[in-house]
């Protein structure tokens, strides 16, 4: 019997990094999936179905809530945006790992939902040094820096509710305890339960 | 500030290897220290105090266990067996994990007195592996073997009180699991209080 796949949930602030620690980390194993949220928004130029997001019409995304069919969502911008249970659950059973790239709120709903999902948060090293790369951008004009700070801070306060911190001080260390943590997680008795079965049983 | 070490426990039945892959894990990283147990069993030819053990009298055994000495005891064959408490904090005031390999119940007492201890369980593939493992060493009589299997028995019974579990399959994965669980702890929020507390305040 294949073993399931890990749900892993990743969450960090905006400018701290997690998309770069996130991409090198799966371009370095297999049998790992990419979660891919489904949305209300409008498409942008270039985006494809199923490729950036599922896009869902309003109807659509509030039937599949009611159907239990979303292991997340929330609102922003007048738009939901969520995660599909079918295509988690069809990888999982596969014996493939599935990563999580989600908001806050939607991480703490996964937990509920999902207690063997393992929950990770990357943090910048200070606050001054995440202030200092969404400056650093220079792409974005200093009231949507001070604005993505703010949630940052409300962001920050809820790292304690995950598994495990990821202190992103240089990408690679970060790409490593990912791996590290993801890998270790296999073991946790939690992971174990089949193994622990059996061996009571035969002992 | 220096970061406090890890407690860091590992049991499993004898002739699972544990000795093989703690000794490859210890000798492949730093800033780790191995426990020295204390006993009131006489030293035999060789050993000397401080190294295989901490050699004590009964009466100074029974006063360091009435003093909080100890951080975990037992008796067996009418000798103690104990794990002096202050050359642990030692090391790990100094940032030094230290590595307890004790039996099941000695670790239950580390689990409840040390909520932070990270406890891990060595297990063999399959209870007729172990069998097959005891039976091939040929040092020892088939009552030997008999009453090991059947202390192993009630060992592996209690392996889901441990945070993790390695399969001892071969070796090496099983060292480089050791160091995949260990390195990954570092990271668990409740290893990750003082960052919690800094961003708190700063955020």
């Amino acid at each position: 019997m294949t073993k399931k796949g890990q749900l892993i949930v990743v969450s960090g602030p905006s400018g701290v990094g997690k998309g770069t620690v996130l991409g090198q980390y799966l371009a370095s194993r297999e049998r790992i999936a990419y979660s891919i949220s489904a949305t209300t928004r409008n498409p942008r130029p270039g985006e494809q179905n199923g490729v950036q997001y599922f896009f869902l019409s309003r109807e659509e995304f509030e039937q599949t809530v009611q159907n239990g069919g979303m292991l997340e969502y929330a609102s922003y911008n007048g738009n939901y945006y969520g995660t599909p249970k079918a295509p988690v659950e069809q990888q999982r059973e596969q014996g493939n790992d599935v990563v999580l790239e989600i908001e806050v709120q939607g991480a703490l709903q996964v937990k509920k939902s999902c207690p063997d999902a393992l929950l990770i948060f990357i943090a910048p090293p200070s606050f001054e040094e995440l202030r200092s790369r969404l400056t650093g951008r220079q792409t974005e004009d200093e009231k949507t820096v001070e604005n993505r700070l703010n949630i940052a801070r409300q962001e920050l306060k809820c790292a304690g509710e995950y598994d495990y911190i990821i202190i992103n001080d240089t990408i690679e260390q970060a790409v490593e305890r990912l791996n590290q943590i993801i890998s270790a997680n296999r073991y946790n008795k939690n992971n174990m339960k089949e193994f622990l079965d059996e061996v009571n049983q035969n002992a």
